[in-house]
């Protein structure tokens, strides 16, 4: 990611906030100071506006920002110097009479310390507006991404090879993280869920003891990150058993949702709409009840970010965006089905970014 | 972990809450809900007080917490309830006028929503409340930090046996905790620092592509977290080249700090005091301006918790309190050393958990 990626997103980000009236915008947010200036690291707050953009980081971080982001301007304070007390130099410094805070991350205490570091200055709530910008992606993130994708497929791969009925649920979960880094990720993208036959009717499941062998089948939803941070997130499901009749409806069912949905995703297309396409299909073959999610969300830095594609939203989907489609049927001690796919919208439709198969019959192992 | 210990825990935050006037606590930080109630899972908020334990889910979790949580109070969501207007129907079935918040946690957009609730409650700060009971272990506690340090020290005996000079920093990294999770793990208490040469003179060192072979050592900072989320915390060095005397003598100068600082644990001992012995070591031997940090820190569910060893800090040790003990010297292009044990504060003095051999001779691979 070269630093024209970071200026181009801190340019956008300054002309949101003119249009909000603010005169700058402390991001405290960790993944928003990644996104913004491609520092990865913590306690690091990044002030900016029209006139200045600092970063506030400590001894730590000296060598890694110079490598991460040259030319950036920053204030390193020492360990005996607190936060606060280095963003009072920082503020004092510009003649900024109001900033915006990201009301929906910073915590009540430090907003409290910000109160009192210069009283003339005013402190106004500002939320998502870094997040709105992430929502569609650049060039740069699209190719991460992909990245991403790569990593967790070929992970995948060497999972299904690995795959024992001694294994239990927590050994798979494990090797399919080991397998992801050994092709690059840096780690996975969230704890990959293993759930082996009823465990999979819990849309969270915990990979547990449970052997894979106990059950004719497994729901795997897992992704990689990336070393620069970004994110896939995929579900398939693996039968070993003999397949029931119940399975192969209730999958084909899951999976016809799916294709329908990623078929409505396009350019102005609302959320809203792209779930009902999924549940549509899921209510007509009588499961609707047992759908109890979303139909999906957007991924990169945060493996949950916007768009959500829910009931509710009426944001509408634009080139660049990349979600998940995954619905899914739950049936408390009988087991789950979820299918899951990331898909790039683009300017005249989607592009889906993943490519491990998905008809029934390749879920056989 | 039994009930019992969850119970207790919850009883002596009430007496807390007395002392501090107020009728409960609303705990939003997701390992403080955990230290309470034993529940492992996001999103989810514990009322806690002398006529009320309420905990606030959704639909994800309701199986997990039966098995998690038995006899719990539980309100769950849906997915179409905020979770604000859910707060909202446990709060009404309470009496209370008052309650507390987590203001070192909760966001000031969540704070704002909550006020917007039901105007006649009062909602009033309360900080570290939990995290203070934290700091001391119960015996469940000490038992699964023992657990933690075996994890760690097993998958670190693996590395070092796997270890080769073609090897780079992330590939080490990850057979780390691919180890430590073969031997129980749920993961790696953070993400393991392998640092090279003089890539080690950065004390938050992220793993990279450098291959191990182009340094004569190497600094492993790492640790394993348990099933139930605790966690240990190591450093040592690994010498592979001819050690040069430069080296020798800072790591003996790092080690006698490190032992005479453990040595000063006691109960009654100051936080301060044991930071001012290893200092004091490091200052004697004309490195005092490269030990760029403070002494340690508490281990528990989290990774940083209290008591800090720092300067500044007046907290008197206790018994059942775990901190780590990790010195450093760091000299830029040339490398660093640092040495970290877990040592458990008792009745009599201390017990140091860990047990991976720290003479110079024991560092040679």
């Amino acid at each position: 990611m070269s630093k024209d990626y970071f200026a181009a997103r801190q340019k956008k980000l300054i002309s949101l906030l003119k249009r909000s009236g603010a005169e700058a915008l402390l991001v405290t947010s960790e993944t928003n100071v990644t996104y913004l200036t491609g520092f990865y690291g913590d306690s690091s707050y990044l002030l900016i506006g029209k006139d200045q953009t600092v970063l506030t980081s400590d001894t730590r971080y000296t060598i890694q920002i110079e490598e991460q982001c040259p030319g950036l301007d920053v204030y390193i304070r020492k360990s005996t110097e607190s936060m606060t007390a280095a963003l009072e130099k920082v503020l004092k410094k510009t003649d900024l009479g109001s900033v915006g805070f990201e009301s929906h991350i910073i915590t009540c205490e430090l907003l409290e310390s910000l109160h009192g570091l210069t009283p003339a200055l005013q402190w106004n709530p500002l939320s998502n507006l870094v997040e709105d910008l992430r929502m569609v992606k650049d060039a740069s993130e699209i190719e991460e991404t992909r990245k991403a994708v790569q990593q967790a497929q070929k992970g995948y791969g060497v999972l299904r090879a690995l795959l024992t009925e001694e294994m239990t649920e927590l050994q798979a979960a494990h090797e399919l993280e080991h397998a992801m880094r050994r092709f690059g990720a840096r780690q996975a993208a969230f704890d990959p869920i293993v759930a082996a036959g009823e465990r999979a009717a819990l849309p969270h499941a915990m990979p547990s003891e449970k052997r894979i062998g106990e059950s004719p089948f497994l729901l795997v939803d897992w992704g990689a990150m990336t070393q620069k941070g970004y994110r896939s997130d995929l579900t398939r499901m693996i039968v070993h058993g003999r397949p029931t009749s119940k399975l192969e409806k209730i999958y084909n069912t899951v999976l016809k949702a799916q294709c329908a949905a990623i078929e409505a995703i396009r350019p102005g297309a609302t959320c809203k709409k792209v779930d009902q396409v999924a549940r549509k299909v899921i209510d007509q073959a009588g499961f609707g009840k047992y759908f109890t999610h979303g139909l999906g969300h957007g991924i990169g830095l945060d493996i949950h970010e916007g768009p959500r594609l829910g009931g509710n939203s009426t944001t509408e989907l634009k080139p660049g965006m990349i979600i998940t489609v995954e619905p899914g049927i739950y049936l408390s001690d009988w087991g789950g089905v979820r299918i899951e796919d990331d898909i790039l919208v683009t300017r005249d439709g989607h592009e889906v970014l993943t490519s491990v198969p998905k008809e029934f019959e390749s879920a056989m192992l």
